[in-house]
């Protein structure tokens, strides 16, 4: 038989907290890594709060922005189940905390029990006194204003002559308040604190632009530069987009530089791949001489301003094989067994112009200063958005604090992860600090696959801390279903992206020009703009260029969609149409229907989200395309829809009250 | 325009880690209560795992007995989209620990690109070389058989002019071994480590019979004892029962006594509830002499373990008004301000027959050490298991240090959660501690509510801590549907419970006699064994009691219905039946079938889990009535069932093959 251990209780236990507080959302990795928010965003935050027996808890929300000092509180509400929720704004650009607490409220079940007891007609001449001894226990923390109210209710429910008054009080209103404004706050739980970071709005709200400014020259067969960019950011402002996105602008490789269409070897005077980074000219920190000097780049940012623009630049952390680094620093590559340097390859294929830089080297913390000092150094110089190349091939804890350091001296700062890879590496770079990130959009064409990703992106754990931002075309992505060149699908796909997700962008002038050629077999553009100065007639109008125009004005004009995880999916029975609503607690109301088949006109009814909508089966209402003016009066949940795609495949409709 | 800071990289951090670790399963709270099972049980593992760009990762689980100085270590298997997956098994009693280790596998990544690129016709002399040097590496730690061939292996890569052996030896699954084997084992990343906690086998199958002993004498109207008890443990045994449960054994209190039918005040010579605990003969730590002596109590467990049965006792944690704590420690009740305890109640009902314990008290501590003394005396005398009573009235954090207590010196001890109140309390006593738990089963009639409520115990994460035990009625409750007598309810709710779940009871010889009377509108017993004395004819034989044996004895016979989590649903377009298999790796498969009507015969074509029962869409096998024996040759994955529920609702089926 076993003998008994002289076991103590261990001295940190407080044995009567009794409340248990788990299943918080949001609530990322146990609280590792940040909600992502915007100022003025409103989180919804929900958890299990309960406690042994038949007591009632007190449950609050505790959240402070990192420069206050003092926790903000508001009590959550029960919805069932033991589940209680709340809703707290951010209101200001930053890190935020959060927290819950929880405890058992004796002073609500005693208000609760005595209320039963009253109503059952019992005597309570007990409760009356636990009554005033709770009051009594508020009266340090009381207002001055409450102070002699609660010395009144106290003398009254001691008072054996006013039993009826103290029963009125005990069931008071005003007793209520009081148990809610001075709790007996005892033995306390408190979960984990959990942090929200708080962009500036652009993080949430932004059409992007991206062109090559080699591309930008007025005459044909010339390099364009800044300056000539310059002269192209009235077109791109009027187009309505707000970011200028530029592939890398670093003088280019010539060690196995490609040519046009990406043959192995240039031709003398190719310019070859701004991806091949680093000459003699310079690496990260230098700009391609080609473009400008260093002061043109800081009037494109000045005068982009202007146009209500930003530039976001492109980081690429890999080489040329004349990159400064090569020489100065060959411990931050792979070495051969042979000494040479490893250059980049997709087995069985080579990429002898790109040496990747090894994020296991010896020096990993002087490759990681050397990064931070370079980011630091184009944020001096006006750079505040970031577009970063294929993220997924560095390590995330470089990136977790990269990202952090730069933040910390410029919070303005906002980075694009581009990652078109496995999805919880995908998930992974934004959870480390990514303020916007690429996503399957451009393949994702048909109605199930649209409805399936956007739900996954919209009301997943993602929503937290993913922002996605679409694309129907990049450079590096001439989608098969644009490649016959068909315009409608070219609205379509344009269209979808500018409307489900509040942060999207183009590759232009490809994309609004609907250049489609496309490298055989491949989803790549044929003559691609990656390894060629192209010239554009700037002046050029389509249809696009029209419906960019009003788009990206309309997403300027209506809130509902300056945001993305607002979007529904309503149910039509029809595979090729899909619609959804997009609403905004300030009464924007947009409901979206697009048809997917470029060919034929399809129809169907829509069931739209009445509740949502603030209407009744019965009710009148309005909807207003906002693209054409056409104006339609709608009743119930059930409408008829029908488009031709070739006049518009799309609806953008505001419902509106009918006066 | 900010300055920079000179932050430097802590030195903590080491930034070439670049494997994540995350969503594993099982994992309890974060690791903060342990997985249950029983020995021999195997462990199903999944976690994602990932690093940046393309190289390949070694996902290894480790796990260990508290007593182990050595983890062990087995592969995780890729899934896919970078989830893996292993099993691993637990055999001995008592705390066992599991974590998971990721790092870039560099030797395997190599291999996988060295493979492409020899199969795409390139020479590889370096990638050569980079094997001799992987080679190399693993001699240190290769075992003395390994050593020369790794050394052989290693000339022969080094040696240009062996370049086709060389390139084999690269290739070839030997290289792999080697690899999987001597992993070269940098910047690993290692998961939290999570707890599972391996009970006796009792405390995943058991078949519990509940009776009061004072209602064993064998003359009327005389208050049965221990040794009255002894004489009736053939009987038990007989029926195949192996747990003994005996309400509280301790003497009851004189003040506020119930009577018979609870009604408020007993004549004399009534014998009380015996969870009315403690009079001047004692409280917990005591015996009603009543019942016997300790001695007799000692005896009963001894001769219980001849028929290869256990007694359970029962905890009540509250005190009669006559209990000696009321004296010795007024200070661990709740104090009314009059300086009275206060007595129990659920507005506006009063119980003054009962003073609950106020875990909140000043001297808690006091309170759980007295708690400790009490279960360790009785575990001294002999008790290996215990149903407490209302445990959700008491502080969840007493439990969990009560039971680790307990279990630290009396490993055997099973613990029984009689909890029926909100399902996030239930679960959190079960995830404290509890071996097994009470269920929403007693309520649970129609065939929706039954699929919902299995599949929540046995596909959610309640599988991992909840152990479900099934009752179709107790001492407590009469449930509706067995209140009118009617013989196949009986039949179907004790089958059900007893097939479910590895785990169940019943109060008897209330239930197996088909005693029914309810008090009016209450799911309580009318003349309920709570408040009286009763007299059984031990030698009546029913339906019930033949059918009882014959299950008892199949549940022995069947590993597969010694698991609950094996419960799967299986398809029948028939609202009235309700279909599932248990499966064991062993080659066990049961099938059972229930009409849930009582009074009409219902008939379906039942779908069955070919893939699960090892069978093809066109094989025959037979299925055999364990019950009837009769015997059916069915053949694919439907086929016809009809119960008549006044011969027998239910089919008992082992699938077996055909000969």
């Amino acid at each position: 038989m076993a003998k008994k251990k002289n076991t103590l209780i261990p001295e940190s236990t407080e044995g009567r907290t009794r409340v248990v507080i788990e299943h918080v959302i949001p609530e990322i990795n146990e609280g590792r890594f940040a909600v992502k928010a915007v100022p003025g965003e409103s989180i919804h935050v929900e958890a299990d709060v309960f406690c042994d027996g038949h007591d009632h808890v007190m449950v609050r929300l505790l959240y402070k922005h990192a420069d206050d000092n003092d926790w903000s509180e508001i009590g959550m509400a029960l919805i069932n189940n033991d589940r209680y929720e709340v809703d707290f704004t951010v209101e200001k650009q930053g890190h935020y905390l959060y927290t819950i607490e929880g405890w058992v409220d004796h002073i609500d079940t005693w208000q609760h029990d005595t209320e039963l007891k009253i109503k059952a007609g019992q005597r309570v001449p007990l409760e009356l006194l636990m009554g005033a001894n709770f009051l009594e226990g508020m009266l340090d923390k009381a207002t001055a204003e409450d102070k002699p109210l609660i010395e009144e209710a106290i003398e009254i429910m001691r008072n054996e002559h006013r039993n009826e008054d103290a029963r009125q009080l005990a069931m008071s209103f005003r007793m209520t308040e009081w148990l809610q404004r001075y709790p007996e706050r005892k033995f306390v739980t408190r979960y984990r604190e959990l942090p929200v970071y708080v962009d500036r709005a652009k993080a949430g709200f932004s059409a992007w632009y991206s062109m090559f400014p080699r591309s930008s020259a007025p005459e044909p067969g010339k390099h364009g530069t800044f300056q000539d960019q310059i002269k192209l950011l009235p077109r791109v402002a009027d187009l309505g987009f707000d970011v200028l996105y530029l592939p890398p602008i670093h003088p280019v490789g010539h060690q196995f530089r490609k040519g046009k269409n990406n043959v192995v070897t240039a031709e003398p005077g190719e310019p070859g791949v701004p991806y091949a980074i680093g000459s003699e000219l310079g690496g990260h920190d230098a700009i391609n001489p080609d473009l400008g000097t260093l002061n043109d780049y800081k009037q494109l940012i000045a005068a982009a301003k202007e146009f209500g623009m930003e530039v976001a630049m492109d980081l690429a952390i890999q080489c040329s094989p004349d990159h400064p680094w090569v020489k100065s620093h060959p411990e931050w590559f792979s070495i051969r067994p042979d000494g040479s340097i490893q250059y980049a390859e997709n087995p069985p294929k080579k990429y002898q112009d790109i040496y990747p830089i090894n994020f296991e080297s010896p020096d990993w913390q002087g490759l990681w200063l050397e990064m931070r000092r370079i980011l630091l150094l184009w944020a001096e110089w006006g750079t505040r958005i970031i577009r970063v190349d294929n993220p997924h091939t560095k390590a995330f804890s470089f990136w977790e604090w990269v990202i952090a350091e730069v933040k910390a001296q410029y919070p303005d700062m906002i980075f694009l992860s581009e990652a078109f890879t496995r999805p919880k590496v995908m998930r992974q770079l934004a959870k480390v600090g990514f303020s916007q990130s690429y996503t399957y959009y451009t393949w994702r064409t048909a109605k199930w696959e649209l409805e399936e990703y956007l739900t996954e992106l919209t009301q997943s754990d993602m929503k937290y801390y993913y922002r996605p931002n679409f694309w129907p075309n990049t450079h590096d992505i001439n989608p098969y279903l644009l490649q016959g060149g068909h315009e409608p699908y070219f609205l379509i796909r344009y269209f979808m992206a500018a409307t489900m997700s509040s942060n999207y962008g183009i590759f232009g002038p490809t994309f609004e020009y609907m250049i489609h050629e496309a490298y055989p077999g491949k989803e790549e553009y044929l003559n691609s703009e990656k390894y060629e100065v192209k010239h554009w007639d700037w002046k050029r109008e389509t249809k696009l260029t029209y419906l960019i125009r009003i788009i990206n004005r309309l997403r300027h004009e209506n809130t509902a969609l300056q945001f993305t995880n607002n979007l529904q999916f309503c149910r039509i029975d029809n595979e090729n149409i899909v619609a959804y609503t997009k609403i905004h607690t300030n009464g924007n109301r947009i409901l979206c229907v697009v048809n997917l088949d470029g060919y034929n006109t399809q129809s169907g009814w829509v069931q739209l989200p009445l509740r949502l909508l603030g209407k009744n089966e019965y009710d009148y209402f309005r909807v207003h395309d906002l693209v054409t003016g056409a104006m339609h009066t709608w009743q119930g949940e059930w409408n008829y829809v029908e488009l031709n795609p070739h006049i518009l495949p799309f609806h953008l409709f505001r419902v509106e009250d009918l006066n």
